[in-house]
């Protein structure tokens, strides 16, 4: 860990703490505007069907009705997502409303009125006549030659492409000849695991403010994790010069993952605002949220071939990912899930095959893990289960095999390459194993009503999506700077706040490079126009990346501050340093001035101004490393499971702020525990989501969330990142289900292979057992 | 003039034109906030009086009164203007709230309440008894022993100062020896000369807005003219850190150096806010507006020797300027005359004292020109009436004495140096004759009731602050800049835009230095937590200073952008260039990306963002100059002086926006024409300002404004100015009124040495002399 630091590293109440506490921060659905409309989408009540025909001219004069569109109102073009990679590469197979369902929920037509009420109104009023279509839900299904296609096309790169057997998007890699591997190995063990669909369940409901301004731009604000990317595809989509739409940044009631990228809302509400030349609101309801956004499932394939002594000689993945209706992340989630089941173990030979496939249900998006919490499970049940058949010690078979320092590792794709710095895998076994007293594990109770079992999984996740060749995924950052003559400094950065403490961590940097206090940093409002481009909070890339950006444009301001401080004190810059807002001369500390006199004098004698910028890109994406170690109780006469202790143990680098990771640890554990035990989006044999509110959506709650949950950090550094830190936000998650599964299976002897592990499907395997 | 320019150099509409012209365009009055309070300000009726008792206890209880403070709740110790210069040097002599009134109109008491009418009678019901104190109008009738003290003392620098006869300040400067001078003079002249004190006049009036945020902070709306100026002032008098309080930048309507200072409403309006914590507006009435900024007046004497041959040998200066019941910007003016003295003409024995006094009066402030209109009737005026006497042509007098290239010039303070690198006086004066005819001006019809004469006068103003040694006025700049992936740019800088095109031009240096359009270039909204330090729009600095700053960040960004599409065109940085939003490599126009490419490529193959930052200090004040020549129609029979026809010429180097330039020059031609002919804020026995609406005060209206008007603009580049380019704001006022004045003495043969030339003034003399 890094030395003599004087705010990284110290534990920072959120700078937003007080606003949320008192519930005076204001959120995107806490804005108003005078004569905003709101808007309210029709959404198809089938699977998959052609609008035949659509009559909006009633809903149109309905009073209050301001507007109605269709498809045919918008652009018809097919767009893709494409803010973070090459256009060429986009899977253009959406629009903002669309002719063709192809999911219950569909985006059919939008009204805008003067209240919610008049919207709804409206939406009743419209007349469409729909042709149904065949419907396929579930990936084996529409993986038949025969299935009812999806799409009948998409566009790439100008190209028309029609999928075959509904596969939208394939990613394969290899090392070596998995084959032979097999050939060359003592053991072999296969297996196929099932992951659910959990919805992201952020607190704060999708919600998009448009509002036209009066020099011909429009301003949006919004639930999303992006204000470049927001502007991007409403500018791509609507055919603007950035010059005309600026999104403005705004805290967000959590995210995980489902406001990434650009979907449907933000254009649809913008389209509406430049129709009606009026500011327009879009807020989801509840169940709304429910069919927009959830887990990538996941049928994933492993083959692992072993020498007697647990070594691992030949890996082979397939997975299949359900894409849904449309194209969001599927190909990126494809491509990243190379990296998930590549940079976990080493073997000589190595193979992955990744597709994506269309059927008619709302498509998922990104979730915390982005895939990985998938591979997680498939890679470490498995090596659970091999241990167990081997007689090695789990956790032997994992410190025998594991990437380590120097090793290559890939994250979300092939061409995303890094060679592991910073390593603290051993650690973090080692001192998990020791607190949860793994040696004597099998001592706890394993026979009678309640079963108790102790487990553990291992896991990882990149802490940005930058390789040390380009990736082909924007992933720069900057940031701009400036110090007041009282000493304060001011921040701007693109990167958005979720609830994470993203901000508050990016202060820390700043205030630690300019030796001042975190109460000292103004985090400036941000919005496309002030803001240098920072690609999105996502990929636990935000302090890694986005904190490298701050200590870059800091360490730029600190420049001037100490050139001009030498003016003062008549020592040459390198030979000052910054401490308690005060510039000293080394070794001679009754030699100093503070930062308020420098800045002041820079600016009464025209030395000039102190700001600093930073244009910055991580040579790496710096994996970070996580273990879970777990105690459940198993009631065998009900089926419940209840996990009773946690151990998380985490190599984050240097944490600038511990309790900030303690908290993403804490959170990603019940988020974990939930797809572990009970979360899933599911439907009825029409399509139709069945669980849409928190009565039927079994969101893990306070009452599930274990009481003894104990988190430590190993002692590490990662060169690359800034004080030595990388992320943590993904890799919180990704192991738990799997901790948890393994837990179970010490408990009761049965081996879960698809999630959630419900109460039912336990005690049906008891009993099937017993 | 600079060469192969694309966007500097021509005519730009300004970028806030159309929302000015539709009135969408939101100024500080169109700010509303939910509970919004208003604000309403007791003001006394006596010149100089102390409050003896005030009972606030009716006004507190009236229904929707939300606050009501007196002397007694605001800071106790005395502050001075102290933004842009050295605290230690500023003159504490003013509260939010006085106990002892110092003018009619003074601050006494504030009210904030639900609305307008409440206010109003709330400020009725305060019930305050005043003992009135000796009051004292004129600065002659000030400067006498026993005069009544405005103030028994002042701070500064943490010592009381008593000031002796109401003398404030007093500045002297000098080289050689004057009287020396004299007595080797051939020919001396003297006069006395005095100035008026016409209102700025901002077609909006002062408004302030202050809303306490949620997280603590204070956001501030104001007609103010520098955001950090008013963040810098409200903060060190109500003791805030500089993170506690944002100024927001916003359009102005009119400034004129009335907005440069943060003095008394924005501090009172912030101090409601924050005891209220509620929004508050405090918006002051025309009538307020009158009494609350107006020129400085001076009495001006004159003395200068010459050779017979019209060489000029020695100056000396008395200068005595009425500042009023406090110093706002008194000690300044008085300095800043120096230079304005000083610079105009050569001569081997200079010497110049100056004084500011203190009268019960409106304490009046900046407005255009700062002293050197004062200044310049006073030398102008003079070197006219030498010249005939001498019988030397008034043009090769000038020609014969001027700074030019090469001299020591003087501005802002006798600290505040430059060697004058371009000037064209002898293109502007040889022109400007060329134009209106000056050779034959004698024949024009100077008999008969309706009398023509032709007069001109030069003048000149500093570009900024700044000068070749540390100048002690804060006058550094800075700018953002990032650059789109569409080829748009953002342009991020503090400085305020009251109408005079502002931002247009510094749009224009980026878009220039980037190979953009204008209506590429973004200019952020702007506020002190987004926006390096800029001083503050004023002093004709805005292009020259801050269109410096934008061209360094630009240029900053610019070598961003080359380092990448060198990447991409293979070639090395040095050789490519910009233009029409592409890059092409010198001397192979076929090879060429374009910008958009350029950025998106950066941005996806994680090279950087594009960011430029600046630091930016001018190294002088690059001196502009003008000439004026007015032909004036005196009317003998009703005194009534018409200009009917101005040439006015100026060397501003290369100008950004020759239209802007030329709106510059109409605007200071008809302020100037007011200043001659009837401005003036007037006051009766008791002090009472006797014309505060446009009924009593006599405004210049189109109807006085000269139908011909000729601009013409010399061949000029500044090396030190961006592009070329100097400034132009106030020089475009200083010489006209002297012009104006010059040419009423060739139609009627008086030279009137007070301002203004009202046309009662004009009928006494032609009478006293016929």
């Amino acid at each position: 860990m890094e030395k003599g630091l004087s705010v990284v590293g110290k534990d920072v109440p959120k700078i937003e703490a007080v606003g949320k506490a008192t519930g005076t921060l204001r959120y995107t659905s806490d804005i108003f505007f005078p004569n905003m409309l709101y808007a309210k989408i029709l959404r198809s009540p089938y699977a998959h069907a052609r609008v035949k025909r659509i009559d909006t001219s009633k809903a149109q004069k309905l009073q209050g009705v301001k507007s109605v569109l269709t498809f045919k109102d918008v652009p018809q073009e097919p767009y893709g997502l494409d803010d973070l990679g090459d256009p060429a590469n986009a899977i253009r197979d959406k629009h903002i409303l669309e002719e063709t369902a192809r999911y219950v929920g569909d985006r059919i037509a939008v009204v805008a009125a003067n209240d919610i009420e008049t919207c709804q109104k409206a939406l009743e009023m419209i007349d469409v006549e729909y042709e149904e279509l065949p419907a396929v839900f579930e990936v084996g299904e529409a993986l038949k030659s025969g299935a009812p296609r999806v799409h009948d096309y998409y566009v790439m790169g100008g190209r028309r492409i029609e999928p075959r057997n509904n596969i939208a998007t394939v990613t394969t890699h290899g090392e070596g000849d998995v084959e032979k591997g097999f050939r060359d190995s003592e053991y072999i063990f296969e297996g196929e695991y099932r992951t659910s669909s959990p919805q992201q369940v952020p607190l704060e409901r999708t919600v998009v403010v448009c509002r036209p301004e009066a020099d011909g731009r429009l301003s949006v604000w919004s639930t999303n994790q992006s204000i470049h990317g927001l502007r991007y595809t409403i500018c791509n989509l609507l055919g603007l010069p950035f010059s005309k739409v600026r999104a403005n940044r705004i805290f967000i009631g959590g995210a995980f993952g489902s406001y990434i990228h650009t979907r449907f809302d933000e254009p649809m509400c913008a389209l509406l605002a430049l129709k009606t030349r009026l500011p327009v609101k879009l807020q989801l309801s509840r169940a709304e949220v429910f069919t927009s956004a959830r887990r990538y499932p996941a049928i994933l394939k492993v083959k692992m071939g072993f020498k007697r002594d647990g070594t691992l000689v030949s890996q082979k993945y397939d997975v299949t990912y359900d894409i849904g209706g449309y194209d969001v992340l599927g190909a990126w989630v494809v491509s990243a899930t190379t990296g998930w089941t590549y940079s976990m173990y080493r073997s000589l030979h190595f193979s992955y095959e990744g597709r994506g496939v269309y059927t008619t249900t709302p498509p998922p998006c990104a979730f915390r893990g982005f895939g990985n919490p998938q591979a997680n499970f498939a890679i470490e049940s498995a090596m659970d289960q091999v241990a167990e058949e081997l007689g090695v010690d789990p956790i032997d078979l994992r410190l025998k095999n594991y990437r380590r320092k120097g090793d290559l590792v890939l994250a979300q794709g092939p061409q995303v390459k890094h060679y592991i710095e910073s390593c603290e895998v051993e650690y973090l076994l080692r001192k998990g194993a020791e607190i949860i007293g793994w040696a004597g594990r099998d001592g706890v109770k394993r026979a009678g009503k309640i079963r108790r079992g102790i487990g553990m999984a291992r896991g990882w996740h990149a802490s940005s999506c930058s390789g040390f060749e380009p990736s082909g995924i924007a992933d720069t950052g900057g940031a701009f700077i400036k110090v007041n003559d009282d000493s304060t400094v001011s921040l701007v950065t693109a990167l958005a706040d979720a609830g994470q403490g993203e901000l508050t961590a990016l202060a820390q940097i700043a205030a630690e490079t300019l030796g001042v206090g975190v109460d000292d940093v103004i985090v400036s409002d941000a919005d496309t126009d002030n803001a240098p481009y920072d690609a999105v909070t996502h990929a636990s890339r935000g302090i890694y990346v986005g904190g490298g950006a701050v200590k870059l444009a800091a360490e730029d301001a600190k420049k001037s501050l100490l050139d001009w401080a030498g003016k003062i004190l008549e020592a040459s810059p390198e030979d000052l340093e910054l401490k308690d807002r005060r510039v000293f001369v080394k070794g001679a500390p009754s030699k100093s001035v503070s930062i308020a006199q420098v800045a002041a004098s820079a600016r009464i004698n025209n030395w000039g101004t102190i700001v600093g910028k930073s244009s910055y890109a991580a040579s790496g994406f710096a994996p970070h490393f996580t273990v879970k170690f777990i105690e459940v109780e198993v009631n065998t006469e009900t089926g419940q499971v209840r996990v009773v202790r946690a151990i998380c143990g985490a190599d984050v680098g240097q944490p600038i702020s511990p309790m900030g990771v303690e908290g993403q640890l804490h959170g990603g554990l019940a988020q974990g525990i939930g797809f572990a035990l009970m979360e899933n989006v599911s439907f009825d044999d029409s399509g139709n989501t069945t669980n849409t509110d928190f009565l039927n959506y079994k969101l893990l709650t306070a009452m599930e969330v274990p009481e003894k949950v104990e988190v430590f950090l190993a002692p590490s550094r990662e060169s690359t990142g800034p004080f030595g830190a990388k992320g943590i936000g993904e890799s919180a998650l990704n192991d738990v289900a799997t901790a948890v599964v393994n837990a179970i299976a010490h408990a009761t002897g049965v081996r879960f292979r698809e999630l959630p592990v419900t109460a039912e499907k336990v005690l049906k395997a008891l009993r099937e057992r017993a």
